[in-house]
């Protein structure tokens, strides 16, 4: 099974995709999606639903994985996120794909087996876990591929349940 | 000028198109996209985008005008309103039509005079301003063609600088 895993971000949309057999896990491909600042936010949105788009067709994923929105910090980032998240979202459905979400504290749980880990941990131990050569950067690269180990490990037979619904 | 004006929302995305002479407004149609509760989110984005797209093909506008978000209420609820917010936006410029953003102090400044007016006192304005037989229904949809009133009287001069730029 290829999981595509989503950091999602107006200026940055980190990505990472993996298969997974149920043991071992392979990196099919990692990167971000970068939109430059002073774009009209229109513009970036429609870089983003491309770059989307290209990744589905490259990689043919069968599930997709994404961060949750929580909004404690800067309401304002929060908003062009969220619509960030919302091309995100379209771009799956319009390829198929029905989108499984999860929550830092759920990412960081599995990767890591601590949900209040540190960026730092988790960046170390999705490394190591997909034997990469060096950690990948910039960092929204490493949430998006621990978003799609979280999936693989706890998230497959749950939006299994969610398609026998 | 064929001006869309939107009331973004994920249950509900009120629209109003009218054609403004720089005198005289004419109503061209009114409605709103409505999306089932209950529905996955994703899918309800998908009909928003097939519907905003829709309106694109039926009215041909050359201009756009979307209200602005703010959080002071409900943070989940904005979240969803922000991602239909982005998909809203996307089918603008894939329609190649760029948005201009109102927030509801410009809207009811524009049509009641007054900023700090009534949702009613702005339903009713609209009726009386573009001759409607009846108040537009739902309230999504008065605001939407308050939204396009707002643009017209206030906006388009700063629409127009925006593309000289």
């Amino acid at each position: 099974m290829v999981i595509l895993g989503i950091d999602p971000g107006l200026a940055i949309v980190g990505w990472g995709v993996v298969s997974y057999d149920g043991v071992r896990f392979k990196t099919l491909g990692y990167g971000s999606i970068q939109t430059p600042a002073g774009t009209p936010t229109q513009k970036r949105l429609e870089m983003i639903w491309q770059g989307m788009n290209e990744l589905f067709e490259r990689y043919k994923p069968d599930q997709m994985a994404v961060e949750e929105l929580f909004f404690n910090t800067n309401v304002t980032t929060g908003i062009s996120v969220a619509e960030a998240r919302g091309v995100i979202l379209l771009s799956g459905i319009q390829h198929g794909i029905t989108v499984a979400e999860y929550t830092p504290l759920q990412v960081k749980q599995a990767v890591v087996g601590y949900g209040r880990a540190e960026k730092k941990q988790v960046i170390t131990m999705v490394t190591t876990l997909l034997g990469l050569p060096k950690p990948p950067k910039p960092d929204d690269t490493a949430d998006a591929l621990a978003i799609a180990v979280c999936h693989a490990h706890s998230g497959c037979s749950r939006l299994a349940d969610y398609y026998n619904k």
